[in-house]
């Protein structure tokens, strides 16, 4: 760390495996880092209490942003609404489109951004990452792209937003955090939020396959024990 | 109006003059229009009692969105704080930066284009003038074209981003008001929301500055009664 040349970031932090890793990066590239959690009425909530204990844990600033009241305006998506069901599906197939909330990322970067420029940090991370980009338009390059143009005028300082696992595969993502000597028991990433991770809906099995590709089992509990070491 | 062909439109409709002519020209395109307004701890907020009435009275579907909540992240400005000076100058003068909301504009666009994918809508309209280029970087032309770029490919359907007024001047939107018929009696500009309007903030003397131009009278009524007529 370098506190003497240290600059402000934001990070963007969900509690997930790869905003989890984000974060560390940030501060190993010497940022004083600001995380940030948003509540946007996710059934996962539980991702937020993890998030919160990390960064207590590390003294790194945090804020948990309460944005529910935004629901009545966007709608409902399988992550928010207990009443729809959640596809048990790899992200690429058609019907994880259940899981997607209008503009979401837009909205998540401009409230960040806002934070930025009140705190003066120039950077704002986020981790999309390429496993998203066949169903998340708003985690896509063009998107990071095209949202760094106009980060960069919006207000009198830019502020740059960073992807750095936007052209990186989960697995890329949590080889990287484990040569940082990160343990992803720290992290949640099932949308359903139970107890135990359910292993089946497309973020669990985006994860477990991960694992299974660096040979490990993942430290989370898993409703169905077999999940954490099956074949995916 | 055409319903037949309507197509959906968001409307951001704070109760001001330059929004409610926005949404009356929006509705003469024959837009099925959805207005929307922010409650964002604006000192103001008489606005939106106003914004309810208007649309109300004409039939049209209103929201107002609550998201005070984001006031820890973004901090305070003179619009939304009563605990700082309201500035008493013309826009284009610097001290009127003590009005600036950071990253305003980003947010509530990227709210408004979540609003219109939920709703199917294919436009959203907003305010921004001539006037407000010099002090609110988030209302020039170069940020509208940047948002639109990025409104096109965050979701599955684009969303074209309408800024009618963007190279008119609050003379040009009140001619083109009253060729309309409209009744700005029905609109709140004064940024201290007071039961009588200031006649002295940025918001009210560029009101009334085009009130002059027209050799009209504001049908508002002013704390100052001088300020209805007085020359800015």
């Amino acid at each position: 760390m370098t506190s003497q040349t240290a600059s402000r970031a934001v990070v963007i932090y969900s509690g997930g495996m790869d905003s989890y890793t984000v974060l560390h990066r940030a501060l190993r590239e010497g940022h004083e880092v600001h995380a940030l959690s948003f509540h946007y009425g996710q059934r996962h909530a539980r991702e937020l209490d993890v998030a919160s204990e990390v960064c207590q844990s590390l003294g790194v600033a945090h804020q948990v942003v309460d944005i529910r009241a935004i629901h009545g305006l966007i709608g409902a998506s399988a992550l928010t609404d207990a009443t729809q069901q959640m596809p048990r599906a790899d992200y690429a197939e058609d019907n994880m489109k259940a899981t997607v909330v209008p503009n979401r990322n837009m909205i998540l970067l401009s409230l960040a951004i806002g934070h930025a420029v009140n705190l003066e940090a120039e950077i704002c991370y986020y981790g999309a990452h390429g496993g998203d980009h066949a169903i998340y338009p708003d985690c896509r390059p063009e998107f990071v792209e095209r949202m760094n143009d106009v980060a960069a005028i919006a207000n009198y300082t830019p502020v740059e937003i960073r992807a750095p696992y936007l052209h990186a595969s989960k697995d890329d993502i949590l080889a990287e955090g484990l040569q940082m000597g990160l343990d992803y028991a720290n992290s949640w990433t099932c949308y359903l939020g139970e107890a135990l991770a359910c292993g089946e809906c497309g973020s669990c099995r985006e994860r477990l396959q991960a694992f299974a590709s660096q040979g490990l089992v993942d430290p989370l509990p898993y409703h169905m024990q077999s999940s954490r070491t099956r074949e995916v």
